[in-house]
């Protein structure tokens, strides 16, 4: 089992690590980190980089590709390397996922045309530009096309995937080593459950801004 | 606001991205990712390397000190440099904690005794080698120490930490923003939960090991 995760400047660093750090406890797994430039690629804040070992020549057939989300990606939607090696590798891949804005290269490469994903809540409804149905799932798999909503959504697609490929039993094992049982001390972490205050102030950038 | 996160050979990816991600959203805040030799320093799988900054004489009075484990973290129990560097640190610091078995670290530097602490399940009992107080809570905090369960729990532990330092409002909009509305395709994520035969297998070693 070969997995690549693709990564580029000013990526969201959970979206990746996330389902990383499940999928990279599967049986006899091998996992590549994978970018245009190989070598250290700098994470949104710039507080953190993380290392490409890989470059997208080097990793031809993964079985299960990962796309990254985070304000860099916006500025990936029309590198023609990048969706060009998307294509290439989904080709042949089992799996071809995402996490947060991550569907929206997906979309970008024609991957989801006419199929049910989800992205970043607040980047949900750009997935329409690429022909894709938006859907309100933190983790929605069509086909073999596995999309998750935002950043942290990548562990929760991660358990999923390694249930599809190893089975119930080894999934269960990874979220015990993992000791994934979250208790969040506050319960805001969609928008239909955040004080409307902080959702607004998403959709006019005062505090944080996703791109 | 100073943020010093120290990694090591062989640690857990998600212990130290999983703060990082929700810490680094702090309002004017500096975060710096710390190890014995800067440069990249590989996580227990092999499969990652982060790139620490910075080298432990080059910070010297963090804020807040967040200290990873792994497997890797048993070789730096008794590593002087290591050890010297958090007591050093731990004089001047906010907030001194830790995720995983990082405090079982903490704990060989001497800075939990008698205190109440958490650490992964599997090796929470090795707290009291430290004299701390082994304590089943997925973050715990006595004084100015805060220790994490394993792995996921320092998302937690860092929502919690953003909302005692710059309030509730905050920390719902990092939530917010990673969207950390958990939905585990499964309950497993604890000894108590996880079916028994799990459970065993990590005792016996089976299926993974801690160290």
């Amino acid at each position: 089992m070969h997995i690549a995760m693709l990564v580029h400047d000013r990526f969201t660093a959970l979206d990746v690590v996330g389902p990383y750090e499940i999928l990279s406890r599967l049986p006899d797994v091998r996992l590549d980190f994978v970018a245009e430039r190989p070598g250290p690629v700098r994470t949104d804040t710039g507080f953190l980089a993380l290392t490409a070992d890989k470059s997208l020549d080097q990793v031809r057939s993964p079985d299960v590709v990962v796309v990254c989300g985070g304000p860099g990606t916006f500025e990936q939607l029309e590198n023609a390397a990048v969706l060009d090696w998307l294509c290439a590798v989904d080709a042949t891949s089992t799996w071809t996922t995402s996490v947060c804005s991550g569907s929206l290269l997906l979309g970008a490469a024609g991957l989801l045309r006419g199929r049910r994903a989800t992205c970043h809540w607040a980047a949900l409804d750009l997935l329409k530009e690429y022909g894709a149905e938006p859907t309100e799932e933190r983790v929605v798999t069509d086909g073999r096309y596995v999309t998750a909503a935002g950043v942290s959504s990548g562990i929760d697609m991660g358990l999923t995937l390694v249930g599809r490929i190893a089975g119930d039993d080894h999934a269960q094992a990874v979220q015990l080593l993992t000791e994934y049982d979250p208790q969040p001390p506050y319960d805001a972490g969609s928008p239909h459950k955040a004080p409307a205050h902080l959702v607004e102030e998403f959709r006019t950038g005062s505090r944080f801004t996703l791109a």
